[in-house]
């Protein structure tokens, strides 16, 4: 029996994100049959003793404190960023020029600009390189996406998605690195609506224009968490600093295909740990869906026989719904972490095939502009028409 | 016994409003006991025959085809305009200069300006001055209004609310009333959004800026309904003509209390006969209501306990419910038509003790002040904010 | 123009049902065109200050305090009977035998044995009666009607039902009569569990074998509501008495056609102040409902295309479900009250053309049947086979 | 650092439920520390070429044909049962006589008898004994239980359980080991109602009295799946063999405690693939669940305040929820493989600390003298008192 061939992968961040990341290298072979095997080789952090325990807990073979040790190392495949978004584009770009593939967090970068850079530098080395919208890979938007390439939806009129939240809501709670502009670039608008916006491109198509608005409704908090080099005194007293990000975020667009979109993120709806839910209305059906029941895809068809015409509850957890044979039987239900095991699923074909699977750097880079010109027009307060280059 | 006083009422246009009406002023004295009672005393229309016939099926007394000879009869107290907007303006400035109180369908009037000239001249005249906004009289959003009041959401931040409806989906459904700018001013803007703006302000407050979007899938129809003058060729030929109006409309609000809004409108939902649905996030809690579940409020407070948080599902169908003690024991469902019984319940006390109920016309010249803006910021592309006039 | 033959309506009772019946017999004609006109004729109850003051409001043209004296009267058409269960039988059967129509508050009588008398003697008089099951006359189970009957769920395997109240858990809540098995009969039996055995029947078929279970969580309460002849000590003491009905009850059935049936009923299910709902499975599909979401009727159809299948919400308020037409527009809810609407509607044109709509007094007595075998079965612990009389 | 202790498995069976209890080994060390660790040392087949793809596939060591093997390797702490219902007693008791820890599928024997035999021999042994009710592990029912504990809900007064499926609707659907009574004992009381039997005893407490009915709807079927010793004649004529097992089942329940109980079980109930469902009703409050929306608890509280009284939606993934701590942040979903994995974790403590987690063989043991009662009285048509044995 000829071995597997092996995908060595080096992983830079170990928080909520490498975990996921972690777990879905380790879950992925028990799930699927591929002809390539993820090897979780190296770990990645900066304080050695928190990386060492953290690698032995989420199952890698070796820890590292300098990411810039995975560029020379023969026994990395793949470089896996799951750092703050200020460091995205460094390392991906360094991975890239080292012949590395790459799959970065989201959003890719903290502008367009370095986001095309990004992308450029990982087209001209030719490898496999992915951006982490893991919500596409809930087999309930997959069937959506592909009743809608079928047509089923007809044209596409009208996308709709929020992505609510409320961790932050307590004016106690503290500055951590995600409401900190230097190492976000934005607040809700990358960490949230970047992955509405990956669903509306996904589901609908590009972007051509749109205007935002956005607000910080708690204007300045305590400093926490000292990531990143905010120094807070030594003292009991309270420090407080500015929020430079926003915490809520609301946009319209217009999709090339005319079809229009109506967005909104926000950390401050009380009730909503993490409700991301999305509709879309054609001219022949609609879909409606949302994360609090993951794996129910809500159907609508106009053509279905007068009188009994109603939104289907499907729950996509069937042979034949996507990804979804491979775990129990119908009407069990999958959750969070199988969206990564089908990320990780794509990469390792892609790699495996030299080939380069949705949602590419080209994908973080489209989100980007999306997501600047936001951004812009929430300052503005003009519409904006949305450009995109290619490399 | 006394007998209670009578408030004649006078009602210009049949169709689904004012069946609407109608049924209200019938069934209000069964469930709720008043020191006056409503009269239908004369409906009136322009078709002789048609006119005569829907005051026997809606149980007028009496009719009449011109609306002008209800300013001099003495046994009109109250005219009740359900005609489309483009006749609003005149026919309540002139029901106001007769002394008549009035009740006027929204959305007020064709704009502003004109809005504001009916609720002056309501005003100079001393009426009791009402708009038909039913919505607000849902049993469950009169609940979330106090609610609201007695702080139990805390401060706002968000209002979301969509309306949806797929009525005219088909390229082939005609250029009707509703969609002819000369006769209605605009499309969902002020059909259904001009709802979504009441609600808002109701529970949130003064909207102090906004940006819109607006958008016309299909730009040609058949023309259909000779009503308001557009004459078809008289032919088996279809004949076709542009459609002047919203199909669609969005918008990004400020309310003065420092909350953002995000408003959609639209007639291309397929899958919703008539989705009207909010959602309000608070510090302190979140309310989510529709039309579908009437009935039922969804609450979230965050001072539940730790691990018993949770949106909760109030059938607002309790005697402690506003309106709902009138009708049947806990648990029995009320429909829509309930609405404008709470509605015309208000106007006749509002006439029974000189008082001018919400919403007024200022409610309703301040909701057209915020149609116009977004109407205007959709051409536009810009942020506009609004200002109010007084009288 | 022909006047429409007035049929006049005297009905005895005017707590709950009263208020719904009288309220169903005005707003008929609002919504609904018929040949014929109800017309509240006379109320009757025996405490003639009370009686009078409810005819007041109410909207009836007269009251008297003895039913006996509609009988004699020519000016009656139809006696309807909302008094508590122990009268049925007595005014229905002298009712039928003056040659009154009849129309009968559920449960029809006190056992089978008296139902079947009254249906033996509304037969032979060959007048309309009706017994007053309004849950069949909600559009969407109606409309379910009419699927099944089309064959659209195939061979029906299962029956589900539970009707769920929660009204009197509190232990201090009084003995009113509806606890009083000398008026009722039983408990929750014939008040609940009645309703969903006409669904049964209606949707499914006959039922020809029961097994029931019952208890009584609360076995003493203090006494409340004289009503009937339960005479309290007038003093301060709480006065306490035994109950003698069922707060709960089950039953397992097997229906004719060999489906099997799960019932349960309850006034102690804390959070259900009026649930009832059904569901049933079929070869080819399943259908399930309940009254919170009254007029959603969700459908499950098997031959859908694969990954398709689901349950579809249809909201029965388009003009081509049943009675839904007479209403609003598609989308716009209906509530409780309308069930009333729909069953005088049919009372109305069963007297009109001479004919007997379901469901009759042998509606009534079916359901007597398998209400006392499960009462029976409760009490042996034995499956019993139900036999029907005919007359 | 020391070592972590290795408690190796020995698995018997590798299809849906192996696949299961692999994955959980697998993955629990990833999520929980825990002071021992599992090995996936062997796993048991009787085909040695399925078995060896299997313990690849799976991720065991090694593999054996003969599950007595097990017994005599010194490697092997515990042997894990999930082979058809007819082995469970025999390698049960093999097991324990041998000094292994043992953990089996349910239901836990053909009848009460070998049931009690195996409690009975794994008591006297002294090991950790289990069986396999994994839903009780859902966090969303383990927050249940404690609220129960607690009091939330006060005196309980209603159980109420549905577990419908539809996967051998088709009257083509072969006759399959679950549906031969030789095997497995009964059709869905053992393999459906035995789930909603442990969630009673774990919420409510002891069953004292029984009541069943059970169907067959389909009586003949085409013999499929060689297992077990059917032979099917080779030709190309289908051959037929009666259905000996219910193919629905359903039962009336009193408990220890005065609660009422009603359960149904089916594989006819179209459009349910695993809809595993239960309510809780008592004199302080209620809950409901259901496995399509398996992280949400919904619980109602009487004394919440008036007016502001509803089911409430608890997304049970919160660090103060049972178990959810160890996964995602609030609001991120988890799926059915997690119940295996809680279920292993308790095993794995159990083992750990000599104890004897729950549920155990005497908790098999006395859902199998439920099982057999309700069996016997579907057959009996009589109430039947349970009465259990002690070891």
């Amino acid at each position: 029996m000829t071995l597997k061939r092996k995908i060595r992968v080096g992983m830079i961040g170990y928080k909520f994100m490498g975990k996921a990341h972690s777990h879905a290298y380790r879950d992925l072979p028990f799930f699927f049959d591929l002809d390539v095997e993820p090897v979780l080789q190296t770990l990645v952090g900066r304080d050695a003793e928190a990386v060492k325990t953290a690698a032995e807990k989420l199952g890698w073979l070796s820890y590292e404190t300098d990411w810039r040790r995975l560029l020379d190392r023969d026994d990395i495949d793949v470089i896996d960023i799951g750092t703050p978004n200020s460091s995205h584009g460094e390392i991906a770009i360094a991975a890239a020029q080292a012949g590395k593939h790459v799959i970065c967090e989201k959003p890719l970068a903290m502008n367009a600009q370095e986001a095309l850079a990004m992308w450029r530098e990982a087209d001209k080395a030719g490898i496999t390189h992915m951006i982490c919208h893991n919500y596409r890979f809930v087999p309930a938007l997959q069937h959506a996406k592909r009743l809608i390439d079928e047509g089923a939806l007809g044209e596409i009129y009208h996308f709709r998605a929020q992505y609510l939240q409320d961790w932050i809501m307590d004016p106690n709670f503290p500055l951590v690195w995600r409401m900190r502009k230097e190492m976000t670039g934005s607040g809700t608008l990358g960490d949230l609506m970047a992955h509405s916006i990956d669903l509306a491109r996904f589901l609908v198509g590009e972007i051509k224009e749109v205007t935002g608005m956005a607000e910080t409704f708690i204007k300045r908090r305590p400093i926490g968490e000292m990531a990143g080099g905010l120094h807070a005194v030594l003292s009991d007293e309270v420090v407080m600093a500015d929020v430079d990000v926003d915490d809520a975020v609301a946009a319209m667009l217009k999709f090339e295909n005319g079809a229009m979109g109506v967005l909104e993120a926000t950390r401050f709806a009380q009730g909503n740990r993490n409700s991301n839910r999305i509709e879309i209305n054609g001219s022949k059906g609609s879909i409606r869906w949302e994360i609090e029941h993951m794996n129910t895809l809500e159907l609508y068809l106009k053509d279905d026989p007068e009188g009994m015409q109603g939104y289907r509850s499907i729950n996509c957890t069937e042979g034949v719904h996507p990804y979804a044979g491979a775990y129990w039987a119908a009407g069990h239900p999958i959750g969070y972490e199988h969206t990564f095991i089908h990320l990780v699923y794509e990469l390792m074909q892609g790699i495996a095939s030299g080939s380069n699977p949705s949602p590419t750097f080209e994908d973080g880079y489209r989100n980007q502009v999306v997501l600047d010109a936001i951004g812009q027009s929430a300052l503005t307060g003009s519409r904006i028409e949305t450009t995109y280059e290619s490399v």
